[in-house]
C-alpha cells in the first residue's frame, strides 16, 4: 500500500496548497473548515490511482479528483443539516459551529466549487466526464432522498436498501475510479471494469460504515455510536433483524421503533443486544465479503498497471476491514 | 418586441417537453414545480437574443439558456429557505408545500440539472462556457451571502450595496447574455459588451424590485409586500433613507429598524411614508435611469443583428419599467 499513501499524502498536500477560505468569509471559511477536518480522501485517491492504472503521469488527474472529495464534502455537509448531525469527525458540523442557512449556502458553493476543479480538464475529456460527474451527482441526491423516506417507511427491502447505497455511496466511488481512469487513457470498456469494481467495493464500504455505526467505537468511528438505530435508519442490520427475528424478540424490536419516549442509551443497548441474537452481524460480513468478491472480479479484468491493481486490491480490503 | 415574445413561447414550450419529474417523486417533483409556476424566463430569452445577435440558428444555445433558467430557479428555493419566505410567484414556496430537507436536496438537485443542461455544449464551447458558469454561480452565492449579512449590518454603504446586487441579480443576467453570444459565434469583444450590457441592466432590474417590494402591489409582485422593511434588508431605499433624513425622522427610522415587537402592517406604512417624505423613490428611479442608460451604451458598440438589438433594448427597458 505504499503508492496509496503516497497519493493520500499528494491529495493532502495539494487539497492544503488550495485557497478555500477568501472573501467573504461567512460563505468559504466552513468550506475550508470541512475540507480542513480530514477524511480518508478515498474518492481523489481511487481517482488518481485509477488513472495511474493506465498512465504513469497523473497530473492531469489531480484537480478533477480534488472535485470528486469536494463534492462528497459537499454531501457530507448537507446531509448533516437533513439529518441534524451534530457532529462529524469528532469536530461540530458547519450548521452547528455556524447555522443552518450558512450550511445551506456553503455547501451550495461547494457543490459549485467540485464543478470548477472538473472543469479544469481539457476540453474532449470535459465533455467526456462532466456527463459522468453530473449523472452521478444527481444519484447521490437520489440515494440521500430514498435514505430520508426509508426512515419513515417499515416495509424497506434488503433489495432496496442496497440500491440505496449503490446510489448514495458506490456510485461517487465509481465515478471517481472510472472519471481517473478515462483521463489516464483507457477505453470505454475498461473504464467500465474499474466502475464496477467501485460500485462493489462501495456498497461493501458502506455496509461497514453501517457496522460501524452500531457496533464501532465514538472515537475512532468520529460519530457518536448507535446514531442510526436511535434514527430507525432501515439499514441492513434492521431490515434482516426485523425479517429474521420473531415471537418476543420481534416485538421488542417492533416496540423501540415505535417508541417516541426513550432513553436513548437503553434503545441502543437493548437494539444491538437483539442484533447479536438474531446473528444479522454474522450476515453484513458475509454480505460485505461478497461485495469485496465481486469487486475484485471486476478488479482482476482490468489491462493495467499490475503493482497499481495490487494496491487497489489492498485499499479496498482495508476500506471493508478498517477499524476505524 | 415580437421577436422577444417568440422567444419567450420558444422557452416556455421547451420548459413543458423536459420530464423533470422523475424517480423517485420526493426529490423531482420539486423541481417540476417550481419550473411550472412562471417566472418570465429572463434568463434564457436573454442567452438566446444574444446567440440570435450573431447568428440565425439559435438551436446549440436552447438547452444551455434552460440550465441558466433552472440555476436561477435553484437560487429562488434555497433563498426562500433562507429567507423563510413563504410565498413565490402567488404560491407557497417549496419548503412550505414539502419541508426543509426536501427544499435542500431539490435544490441541490437542480443545481445539477442546471449543469447537465449546460454540459449539452460542444467540446470547444463547453470548455468556454463552464468556468464562465462556474464563476457565476459562485458570485450568486456570495452576493446571497452578503445580502444575509447586510440584514445584520447598520453601515453598508450605497457601493456595497449595489456590488451585492451586481453579485446577487446582475452577474446572472450578464452570464446568460455573455454566454448566448459566444454559443452564436460572438469574440471576446462582443460577448463581453454584452456581459456589460447584462450587469447595468441587471442592478436596474434589482432596484427596480426593490422599489417594488415597498411600493408594488401584491398581486402583481407576486408576493407580499414589505417582506424588505419588515426584514430590515438594507435596500437602496432604506441605506439613502437614513442617510438623507435627520432629527425626529431620522430617530423614527432608526427605532423601526430596532423595535424586536412590531405590528407588521404599521411598521410597513411608517416606513414607507418617511421613504416617500425623504425623497428616496426620486432616488432611486434616477438610479435606475442611470444603470439602463449604461447599458444601453455597451449594447449599441455591439455589431449584431440591428432588429435584435432593438429588440433588446426594448426588454431592457421593459424589465425596468415592469409594473407586475
Amino acid at each position: 500500500m505504499q503508492r496509496i499513501t503516497e497519493l493520500q499524502n499528494k491529495v493532502e498536500q495539494t487539497l492544503a496548497e488550495q485557497a478555500f477560505a477568501n472573501s467573504p468569509m461567512g460563505l468559504y471559511e466552513p468550506i475550508d473548515y470541512i475540507m480542513g477536518i480530514g477524511g480518508k480522501r478515498i474518492r481523489p485517491v481511487l481517482c488518481l490511482a485509477a488513472c495511474e492504472l493506465f498512465n504513469d503521469d497523473i497530473s492531469q488527474a489531480l484537480q478533477p479528483a480534488l472535485g470528486f472529495e469536494i463534492f462528497h464534502n459537499f454531501t457530507l455537509l448537507h446531509d448533516d443539516v437533513m439529518d441534524n448531525a451534530l457532529v462529524r469527525r469528532n469536530q461540530p458540523t458547519v450548521h452547528i459551529k455556524w447555522d443552518t442557512n450558512t450550511a445551506i449556502l456553503s455547501g451550495d458553493a461547494m457543490l459549485i466549487k467540485a464543478y470548477q476543479y472538473i472543469a479544469k480538464l481539457p476540453a474532449p475529456l470535459l465533455s467526456a466526464i462532466l456527463p459522468l460527474f453530473n449523472q452521478t451527482a444527481l444519484e447521490v441526491c437520489e440515494g440521500q432522498q430514498y435514505d430520508m423516506e426509508f426512515e419513515k417507511r417499515d416495509d424497506v427491502s434488503i433489495d432496496e436498501y442496497i440500491e440505496m447505497i449503490r446510489l448514495k455511496t458506490a456510485v461517487l466511488l465509481a465515478a471517481s475510479l472510472k472519471g481517473g481512469a478515462l483521463i489516464g487513457g483507457a477505453n470505454e470498456t475498461q473504464a467500465q471494469l474499474l466502475y464496477q469494481f467501485g460500485i462493489n467495493i462501495g456498497i461493501g464500504f458502506q455496509l461497514q460504515d453501517d457496522y460501524l455505526d452500531s457496533f464501532g467505537d465514538t472515537e475512532s468511528f468520529g460519530k457518536a455510536i448507535g446514531g442510526d438505530i436511535l434514527a430507525n435508519k432501515k439499514t441492513f442490520l434492521l431490515i434482516n433483524a426485523l425479517q429474521l427475528s420473531s415471537g418476543k424478540t420481534h416485538n421488542q424490536l417492533k416496540d423501540w421503533i415505535q417508541k417516541d419516549l426513550f432513553d436513548a442509551e437503553e434503545k441502543i443497548k437493548s437494539v444491538k443486544s437483539i442484533y447479536q441474537e438474531v446473528g444479522v452481524e454474522e450476515l453484513i460480513k458475509n454480505k460485505m465479503i461478497y461485495y469485496y468478491e465481486e469487486g475484485m472480479k471486476a478488479l482482476e479484468q482490468v489491462n493495467g498497471d499490475e503493482k497499481i491493481k495490487i494496491e487497489l486490491a489492498g485499499f479496498a480490503l482495508k476500506l471493508i476491514e478498517r477499524i476505524r
